[in-house]
């Protein structure tokens, strides 16, 4: 039973990799990958407007214990992000600013947290982005091991570490790390086609049309009157 | 049975009332027409401060399935509001920027969604306000055949096409299109008393005095001590 | 029985605790005062960026009665907060910009409120902060009494008038009377504490370091891999 | 605004389309009708191994005010079901034993609430069945009129007066009047058609071969390893 | 502050009284008082048909931890009901048949507890009946102190050791200690009341004339139609 | 990207291990395998006192889309549990009568399910028990494929093919493939060890004394007044 571990050296992908996966944005990596990767739609940005990507420093740790965050802080590398998930469901505030603080002094660029966090202004002014599923300051205790680096359930996801996380207003989206280029590729081919039809149906050209749907509608019965 | 259907011709009402019921609010508009119409409190806006009112374009689809979205835009005038319930819960993505451009392009101010969104940071930016009960990315098919400007339930409430849609922070109200003139004129009227009453009490005096409560608050029982 | 009983002269803590109080806000003063004291987490400000703390002023009613609100406020003083609590579930819009008018000419700094409140935007500009567990816009009655100024049990927790209340973008705490002082000494303190660790957090040092964690991890069994 | 009103006669679905209905259970009227007609999930029985089927006598009352349903019993024939919502969500108990006892006195086989129940365990030993959202005993008032016989929405559908209603351990389902003769003969044949369809199951025949599944799934890309 | 406290002398209501308040029912006892008392409705029973009565004797601990119920179980005495409720929400499963079993050797009849249970089963055989908000066999740890026998919040309502706690599958009322023998007489005329109305019900008469309605609608312009 | 893939060999546990871990129970199993395992505390019995453990035959299917289920079945082996998560959330009811009787044919002994199922009567009249989120009959297509006997995450948890589950009237849980043996050891110990201490409680002595706990509880700072 693989407990209690810290695995200290993980593969990470390409950093101009994550960053086009940032740009790209959450929607479009799903559906890049073929409609993959999305977080419990209970993940939500504490502030809007931020849009990161970066490598999943997994935390494994006990419900209302954070114990392992000051754990997992001494893996991270500069451009991951922290993903923590209790092995039950708990709404304390795991994460604060001091925690960030240190986060952001080796480099993190945010936190997605199957959970709560408390300081929401502070963060929000060290321009700290998470995305979690409470905000609630309950403290929490350091009595229990977890595990830092391996993979596990996150908001319906697995997650393993060093998979890219793309969190942004939409949600957040988890790419396997040997496919983040390949997704990349098409997130990208993806965007460049959806310019070009952004531009006809602002024009007033109608997605019936370009899209070609008139046919298989009628075809399938529908009627206008 | 009426489904798979597009009615094309709607009647809608003036413009210049669907202008006024968006200046008085939905509180207001709730208030003036006897305390009816509101959707249920988990329709949200995306993003704070928009407030607008249109015509319901009502549109049924199946849980995960926004082909009659783009059946919708055609049917769209200046000034209509989308208005879209799925026939089973679902939080898919049914919309996101390419369909808010679109829709914009044919005059469309605004989405109310019992389901989810997506692009939320462009549809901020692209000032298209939507009301959702889920902000989630999961991509959507093109199977299954629905409705256009037909009655629907959305969110507790029976939207027919051509209502007339209020939506501000304080969430969604829909009033029905042969009572919007009615419903302006009790809307302004109240307004109008409500100014009266706040000069009076932002200069200290009570609600207690001048709604005259003290007599029944007394004769009721209540005790001072 | 002690219902339908206004309670004219409450205590109330000294301002400038209650000032230092806010300054040091939600989460610190949970820890301060052994963390205790959080309402549940589904209390939040309807808009960000508010932080307050003002005296209880508590206010029990019916669900879908707003009635006492008009009796509460000729009761506030100078930096009271209301906190209202229905005797049974209700989203009703217990409150608006008129009562918020009105309670604002009487000194009142928020709202406290488990149910709904509706004119939010109005609310905003006024930079009249509410928690609330409810937006929604329905309207109440005024038919039946309920109390001012006794305990009552808002959102999981017990609230005594003249308590304190903390109110941030984290969410509620309540702060009893006659601890308001110590509790204000330990969060001070505590706040010094930690700027004291974020400045060596901010320089790179390790938590892990700093609170001397590595021999305990060791013991319980953590296994770096 | 047809509010407070009280519709008196109605028509109803002859008696043993209604009996054939309940026969047949909210699955398979669901699946006639081209899965339509399902109120939301959240309305369960306050016990099990009840099916029944009747006339919906609709009741449109205020949160927290049961008072309609005094009026609504006067209205009630032999065969109906009671179906009410309040205007705004509520989970009051607004039913019990000496309503259930006056209505099943009156012929009426059960109760749709989209809000509280009370007396479960009276209920049960009556065989007075009930679909509810909640289970709570909180008193309500008689003060607000509301209507009777008039088209509402419950639980996501709309309920026309003499719909007739299905409800089993399944949830509930609503058959529009006018095709209930209909809807019961396709019912029908869905049940013929799948007993013959049992049988080959339990014999171990396989879905992929009754329904001839096998090519599409190739077609479609499925790969066997 | 008065944590960490076993208060071992609590002052208990007469055998016959609980047992009267048992007889009578959640619903019944809950008007009795006014109309006051009731828990949350999440509070649900974890097998149907039970209806006990007891003491509260009040259990005050951390979430995820059930050392309390041990040092509980050694204050109970015959004809308590053991009412736990953690200072944070938490799903764990605090208790289970072990528990139980200690706990019905010291004559406990039950368990109120806004938290999680497990052994379902086991404890349905005991006959051991348990109202609570989880299902859920989470283990819990023995490390933090809490309080016995002390006021305290649970499920919306305050708890005072030594109060009367009623529970049926209707859910769950307390009724304040000095209060009980005074509700009792109150809901014994309340029961006689309503057995005379329903004899009436039964035979068909309508409540609109038992209680007397029917001007009272006319007044308010209720219209038949 | 392994989609869209069927695997038709997998490694099964010996029936006797599972026979031993479902008459363990639930809780037990989980405390055994050190408080891992448990699926969320939404998936519930869909009627109560069943107790079933099998080999999970894992089935990924689209929102809305049973496919997969028929394809499932081929696959199955005496003493399977089928265990279906669909991609995105649904409450569909994806599994009923039909299928029931096609899965018990081929030896299934029950299904563990994140959506919704139907025929809830009929289930239970065939001695099939389901655990699953939601009840609800609405009808599901066959369009998009998915997996069987591929890992993947259902209710909280990573779910292997083959790994054992155990599910009671206390919920689910997981134990993996190649820790059952070791598993079924420490939980029967459990029991011995438990049933031990059941005697001693059943007499009357505390737990107090049993665990030996007075001295920690002191030491800690527990008052006695």
């Amino acid at each position: 039973m693989n407990n209690n571990v810290v695995v200290q050296n993980i593969e990470r992908v390409n950093p101009e990799i994550i960053q086009g996966l940032a740009e790209c944005g959450v929607a479009t990596v799903h559906e890049a990958q073929g409609r993959r990767g999305l977080l419990a739609d209970y993940m939500r940005p504490i502030y809007s407007d931020a849009a990161v990507a970066g490598s999943a420093l997994t935390i494994s740790g006990a419900a209302g214990d954070n114990w392992m965050m000051h754990v997992a802080i001494e893996q991270a590398r500069e451009g991951d992000i922290l993903v923590f998930a209790p092995t039950s469901p708990s709404n304390f505030g795991f994460f604060g600013d001091l925690l960030a603080t240190s986060a952001q002094a080796r480099g993190v660029v945010g936190l997605v947290i199957e959970g709560g966090v408390r300081d929401v202004r502070d963060l929000k002014k060290m321009n700290f982005p998470v995305w979690s599923k409470h905000v609630f300051s309950q403290g929490t205790i350091k009595e229990t091991l977890g595990s830092v680096n391996v993979p596990m359930v996150c908001a319906d996801e697995l997650i393993n570490p060093g998979d890219v996380i793309v969190a942004d207003d939409d949600g957040v989206c988890v790419v396997r790390r040997d496919e983040a280029e390949q997704v990349l590729t098409l997130a990208r081919e993806r965007m460049a086609r959806e310019e070009e039809k952004r531009v006809r149906l602002a024009n007033g050209e109608l997605g019936l049309d370009i899209y070609n749907m008139r046919g298989r509608l009628a075809e399938k019965g529908l009627k206008y009157v």
